[in-house]
């Protein structure tokens, strides 16, 4: 890698609460060479292998993933927050810090054998992704592979992920920072 | 048009509450087809125009920008629900149909006489487009086109945008449907 991706990764402390360290990507994104190297390099990995949907995860995964369907010609499948999307849906709780939230797929969104591209913009606990790998397990599709721009190996992530077989390919990561 | 985008979108009566005729763009996204072909036509009528920047709302707004950020080799931006961005922003309120709600962008996020391109799924109202185009134009930015899959001409949205100076693009329309 000729430029670093971390270098146009901004970090915010105490967002979203006090305490967090957040590794903000929007100005990644809003920079022309950093977005398309981040497309790049989180599609690096998968050359020569063939999916037939990206699914992205509510909010910043839209982003990615929209771009990433587009420059693979194939579709997209948002997996949102409960109560969004409109149609027939299947659902997965997973654990918050405090608490607990689901996220939905629509049911007719995916269709089994489908090899599926996951992608989101950070892999903290990994309870999202979990959760997401759920839903598109459930509909019969497979998960070829887990793209993130950013690992938190501290929190976990990761090892949660490849207990589940996963293959999860992330572009940097900030530990103990 | 040899094939017709509305034959990929969805219609879910009473979403999200009773009454509504939401019309689902997510059958569209996830046709690679569907997909593909709304992309090139959100960007057909900028052929040859240069664009610095693509601003996507919140949220499906983000999965159609990034896409389009990508082809056109230009950065995202997000313009998100009040709270949402980490970093510094400003902030435009908008009216709902009960009450307000407050869109926001980061303030570090446009340069004074950038060209940007705002996309989103629908176009209803007009309210969070308008708070979108207030953001930008805060930023001293210039909106040159907005695009959306879908006009809903009976709730006057393109008339609102069309009344602030705005170059309307959409794809689609269902109006007393």
């Amino acid at each position: 890698m000729s430029i670093n991706i971390k270098d146009y990764i901004r970090t915010i402390p105490d967002f979203p609460h006090e305490g967090i360290m957040f590794r903000d990507v929007t100005t990644l994104f809003l920079d022309p060479r950093g977005f398309r190297m981040a497309i790049d390099q989180l599609l690096h990995p998968y050359a020569g292998k063939r999916f037939d949907k990206v699914v992205g995860l509510e909010a910043r995964g839209f982003i990615l993933g929209g771009a990433i369907a587009h420059q693979l010609s194939v579709g997209f499948v948002p997996i949102r927050k409960a109560g969004k999307l409109p149609g027939q849906t299947i659902a997965q709780d997973y654990k918050l810090e405090y608490g607990e939230a689901t996220m939905e797929i629509h049911d007719d969104s995916l269709s089994a054998g489908e090899k599926v591209l996951l992608v989101d913009d950070l892999l903290a606990t990994g309870g999202t992704a979990e959760a997401g790998i759920k839903l598109i397990e459930k509909l019969g599709a497979e998960v070829i592979g887990c793209a993130f721009i950013i690992d938190l190996p501290d929190l976990g992530g990761r090892a949660v992920l490849e207990k589940l077989g996963m293959d999860v390919h992330a572009l940097t990561s900030f530990s103990g920072e």
